[in-house]
């Protein structure tokens, strides 16, 4: 299987195999960024870093990624100070950016954005999340969490928060699907999954559960997974605050868990999480910012076509 | 020929001979570029990027430039958030980041400031645009291309569109008489090139013919090398859509053309040239922005005296 | 001796044999920054650079330091950019990074910032600056450049300008009296060093004068520190002139100095040097600046446990 002037673009183009590759090679990888040291299998390659609205952990972690494989790290900076300003389309902007680069890692406001990279680049466009479209190495990196701190197969999931515009969640959910997950749905009325996305998880023979509460599902799952509920969905602060209560995730709620079970959130966190919760077992969710590193890398090294 | 420690402010300081020593060098080293690879030459160097103005296509190709050669990047970061804003002098930036790099990379909005920066500097200074001042390094990636692509002895070139405040074409127009090349200018009346640049063009033998149309050039040219032409220079917009009309490179436009014109631009393009040129096997404007890429790395690795 | 994981939070935790040692080790690597060299001391280490507001100089110092050592870096960016902005906290950001990096050097705005930060990195923490609190690397750079240039034993130094609110200051002559300096403190009535410390040096049988004005101590030093005057602590601009005339140093006020007098400054300057000051031999401020080098060279490399 090789990967070799892949685009990396949404999940949807990703067969189960395929995913298991890539989190073979992550695991593979993963030593190095855990020792925290170095390899040569991207030496002498540049990876442009290409991100028009910022997002930190995602860009850090790709750069850390082309670092921890001897690649160097080539950043197009702040968009105000870009040509962009002066009103070059992305177009001609990939276009001269593929000649200096191996790689492109490409962040913008605009879904389908990537999309449109791919169609003029020469090398390798990574989607790190166009707009309202998609953001394959998160879940990718999700994946992976779970495969190395609970397990894919079989798995009793909960998703929690804001599942309607979280672009994560549709994402993981879909892949979740080629590995028969159990999947519950957590979140107020305003922001349940859209029905379209639950009919297709269900034509999978996807076992789906709603619910309003963490509590109603916290007994028999493997993983929670939580996300960020944006107070500015709710016109009515009283209603954000009910909303937030029952998606707050605590040590007494934890008490009622499966000593197993791990809490993910892709970060930044907001309230979602109580900070006692970093001290018990079940926190995963710095382990899942730190496990983007490997899974990156191992994208970054298939996409150059360095491993195979 | 030894450019170890020379300052790179402006083409005036270059003879042929120098030029051509730049030339053969960047084409020594084209392949490590195109083949984007790395060498040692500049390993253990750091080049100081400081650019005063955003410049995003000039510092990414510098940037390239050096991790090709093997060498580190220091970055002074936007110019809001540093010294300057506290009210330290240009010598006193350049005499602290000296200190700390193998050659400095200069971007700046005043007109002299390269010049000055040099007057202080301990280590090379490369004058990557100055305001209205100078821009060597676009001069001597064009002069590349158009010998890679085309031929500089007997080159018959037209230049189009804003030739008055165009820096990068007065610049070259000076290169260009140094190779005997015969020059067609095309710009509207308000935007001709100043008088004193043709009158020294003329004194040294150089073949001038003036124009508006790029149509009224086209049959007989080898290149035609466009510029932006900025609708702030029109007071009235029905004027600015004549000009940019005349100025407009189409496929149709290039059917009278020779089958070996290659077209030209700086980049970022506005609306110099129809989108379908690009397939066109006259576009030469993204190779140009490439041969960005070995030009500076022959620069910085004869400054740097790791090449002679 | 080891430092292997230790936090640089402050001066107040160095004995004198760590800051000797510390300074021993600048003096060691001094050669790798002097020649502008490179080494593999920190090869395939990444230092997180989180500058949460901007200092040019100390950035690209560290940065230069870790690139000497043949390590890489890698950036937060600006932080409007950031995470931050999201309202993620200093914890959750820190424990994000530290799964990235290898050492982390943090500017922040508020006072104690960086003690936060160590206590929840798994990695070294290095102060570069927390508002009002501590900047022992300044401090570091500042005992290397006088030991190098002049002696640190039986020292005679006058610290001019603003001691009441200069953090550096502060540092400097906790520092100082562990090798038994006179101190002569020069300043305007309003901006003196504030009691509590100056009974504190006598307290350690530091010999301590006040005046208000250079010429008053020029005579009798070995190093002079000059420091930024802000016109904002001024309500009345008349006032001001009057202090900065006081506190103003020029050849002319030189001349009846030490011939071996070293004048020396955190930089940036503002108002305090006479730039013909710069090409005398007193002049120290920019070896001062380049010495960040060395002993950031040396602190990076002792916590990150490649030297001992």
């Amino acid at each position: 299987m090789t990967f070799k002037d892949l685009h990396i673009i949404s999940m949807k183009s990703f067969s189960r195999d395929m995913i298991d590759h890539v989190l073979n090679t992550a695991e593979m990888l993963e030593p190095i960024a855990r020792d925290k040291t170095k390899s040569d299998i991207l030496k002498g390659k540049v990876l442009g870093v290409m991100f028009f609205e910022p997002s930190t952990r995602t860009r850090m972690s790709f750069e850390t990624a082309m670092m921890r494989l001897g690649g160097d790290v080539l950043s197009l900076g702040s968009v105000d100070a870009s040509s962009i300003a002066k009103g070059e389309t992305l177009a001609d902007t990939i276009r001269v950016v593929d000649g200096y680069t191996n790689a492109i890692v490409l962040r913008h406001n605009k879904e389908g954005a990537a999309q449109l990279a791919s169609e003029f680049s020469s090398v390798p466009i990574l989607n790190a999340g166009d707009g309202a479209g998609h953001h394959p190495t998160q879940t990718f990196l999700d994946l992976y969490t779970i495969r190395r701190e609970s397990h894919l197969d079989g798995l009793k999931i909960a998703l929690a928060g804001d599942l309607k515009y979280g672009r994560t969640v549709h994402s993981l959910c879909y892949a979740l699907s080629l590995y028969g997950a159990e999947i519950t749905l957590i979140s107020p009325k305003e922001l349940r999954l859209p029905a379209e996305i639950i009919e297709d998880l269900k034509s999978r023979n996807i076992k789906v559960t709603e619910t309003e509460a963490i509590e109603d599902a916290i007994e028999d799952i493997d993983v929670l997974y939580a996300t960020r509920v944006q107070k500015e969905r709710f016109p009515d602060p009283a209603e954000y605050r009910k909303v937030a209560n029952s998606l707050l995730i605590t040590p007494e709620l934890l008490e009622k868990a499966k000593p197993e079970l791990k809490v993910m959130h892709p970060l930044p966190r907001t309230n979602e999480i109580d900070p006692r919760v970093d001290n018990t077992k079940h926190a995963c969710y710095f382990k899942q910012s730190f496990y983007g590193v490997p899974v990156r890398m191992a994208l970054l090294a298939l996409v150059m076509g360095a491993l195979e």
